[in-house]
């Protein structure tokens, strides 16, 4: 797909971020150009982007809003924690230039959850169990990811057991058990780089397309080509 | 499913080997009954089945053929290694009575076949390793399965490791990497009660059904209800 | 190992269950002798055997005691349930026989118990996390083995994660993660032929032993030669 | 152990490099603080150190020699590729100061050593299968620390699997298989941070040890206290 793909001009909000990092290096490598860099105090536009990513925090949120506005170009957003108020806005934005927006950009992540669903179809009969492992300083138990595994599934019971050790950025594996035989479908996250690839893969999705709300599944799940 | 199954009369060849053992034991406990069994020198025939099943040799071939001709019933067959003459003479059989035929009756391995391709087919740029284990007396490497398993993906160069250990039936895994994520999908097959749970779903799929010939694939996705 | 050993002949009880049967099959296989056969209605004596293995259920345990008196020969019982007051009578029968007595016949799990605690102690803070898988008819949560393991740790607070899937006999999990990397130890159960090996092993190591109670811990731990 | 341990002065070698880097932040967080720093053509000497680690090359081994004379300090290295030569007077150095060297400062690679070398000593005629999986860029099969877990077995003819999948950091497995049992040893590394952890700990180790070449084996396996 990468290899088809017209290089473009790049607005980067956020970039000073763990995740903002990891996303203009991903760009970098794939021949993009970053012409709009902003964060807290720091601004410096070259020119006008083709398109602008937000890697940023919700209080930044106005500031992209403007941004996208100005210069009127496709938007993919990674802001986690948008306040409904914020979400209006997006949709209202999303009448006048493509956005993307998820709180998860991992492919895997979103395969995953298609794939546990087919599964479920197939084998209704099945036991079902989830299983998440994070970093000890992950406060929340069970992580978001699995709570989505368990919201694909028609069983409503399903068990999600959570470990938490040393600094794992993120397993999850679903795992649906029938008489004689056990079937296992596991996602490792192993460096941020995979959300990096995944916004990098939203945009180049976006860049052509018409005016909408698009999710990061509809990214994913696109015919290619 | 199993629920709203009606209760029918079976009749089974090669009901003394371990295949047939456990394949007996399945339809007893989902309520079928036996009313004719053979093999060997053994033949005990209470009275005509609706459906007649072959875990047998290529041997008894001729024989299974000849019973489901006078009784004209489905017919599930699990035998492995028939001539292409055997085939020729299953598919003619399959224009008079329904017929499912497979190597492998796992559920599971039918399901993994399915994702694995639909993986690929969403990430075709992601790298991908088979591997199989399976216990230290089996010869070939790799395992039929794991050949199916590069079968059913695009790429053609995919690697296969093949593990020897202990008394293990038979593990199966397909594995995806992208940048910063690997997607794993695992087959356990932990007894051979998997493959005789395949064949009840085969015999509770076909007795219903017009004449044709039908892989275990055909039963494994068919439509529920 | 098995090599070295010269083949004996045994009594049998419980030859009838599942791990008697097993046994049965394990002991054949390695050469040696059954001479005594005995459960419910059932005695057959050949002549008199070398050794006893006891492969059934408290309620035959006076017969089991009387027979090893009457041939004053090695004892292997993997009875489970056993009350204290036989208990008691096992430690008096080991004064004047070798006894091993066991709940667990199965060598990879001494090696995981051992393996679990020697790690704890390179890496006393490392996080740690216990998981066990067993079938869905398995009714107590956490097993018997998981506890075991959680036992040879010197951390109080170890999570236990249960996941009940199809039919699975087994499998433990006990994983140690500190910054950077997770080491996890598995073991598993893939049939009953383990526990009948692990009875084998025990046979073989107190038919020379002088009397005294042994555990299993003892035979898998044993120098060889 | 960190608990107990005073914080001391150090000096960075290479401290600009990945490895040094993320060394550095290990460092610091311990507490202990960096008081000279030397890389290429950069050099920043505070005050005389307490202790030398070198994370660079061996083109820069000679001026770390330098140093570490110089102060007659304590000195951890982990640069790989050194020659013969260099490798002799390094042993010459630990003659009068203490000096750790490893090419691997993972402590969990250390432990998988040392309990896949018991393992197999327990259950010498279970079947071993080694795994390895890396980072597609990777050249070189099967990894280096295969062969080191290969090395530790006395079986002689160990297959090793090696898998190249995405950006995998290195995931590395041993399992032994019996009748009806696997066990199976992982150590995944989940960031460079563990390399870090294992030189801070070789620090924390050496720097009240008497002069001697010490190995990365030694510090893990010493006694706490």
């Amino acid at each position: 797909m990468e290899g088809n793909m017209e290089s473009f001009n790049y607005g980067l909000i956020g970039s000073n971020g763990r995740l903002g990092a990891e996303t203009k290096k991903a760009f970098t490598e794939a021949g993009h150009k970053l012409l709009l860099e902003y964060y807290k105090d720091y601004e410096n536009i070259i020119s006008a982007p083709d398109l602008i990513v937000d890697c940023s925090l919700p209080e930044v949120f106005a500031k992209s809003v403007e941004l996208v506005k100005r210069y009127n170009v496709p938007f993919v957003i990674a802001t986690t924690g948008l306040t409904e108020k914020q979400f209006d806005e997006l949709k209202e934005l999303s009448q006048s230039v493509p956005v993307v927006q998820s709180y998860n950009y991992s492919v895997g992540i979103q395969i995953l959850l298609k794939l546990a669903a087919e599964t479920e179809k197939i084998v209704p009969d099945w036991d079902i169990e989830i299983t998440e492992t994070h970093h000890r300083f992950k406060k929340d138990k069970p992580s978001g990811t699995a709570l989505m595994i368990k919201d694909v599934l028609s069983k409503k019971d399903v068990n999600i057991s959570s470990l938490r050790l040393g600094n794992v950025a993120g397993t999850h594996t679903v795992s649906f058990g029938g008489l004689g035989e056990v079937l296992t479908i596991t996602h490792d996250a192993t460096s941020r780089r995979t959300f990096a690839e995944g916004i990098l893969k939203s945009a180049e999705f976006i860049i052509t397309k018409t005016p909408g709300l698009y999710s990061f599944k509809d990214v994913v799940f696109s015919k290619k080509g």
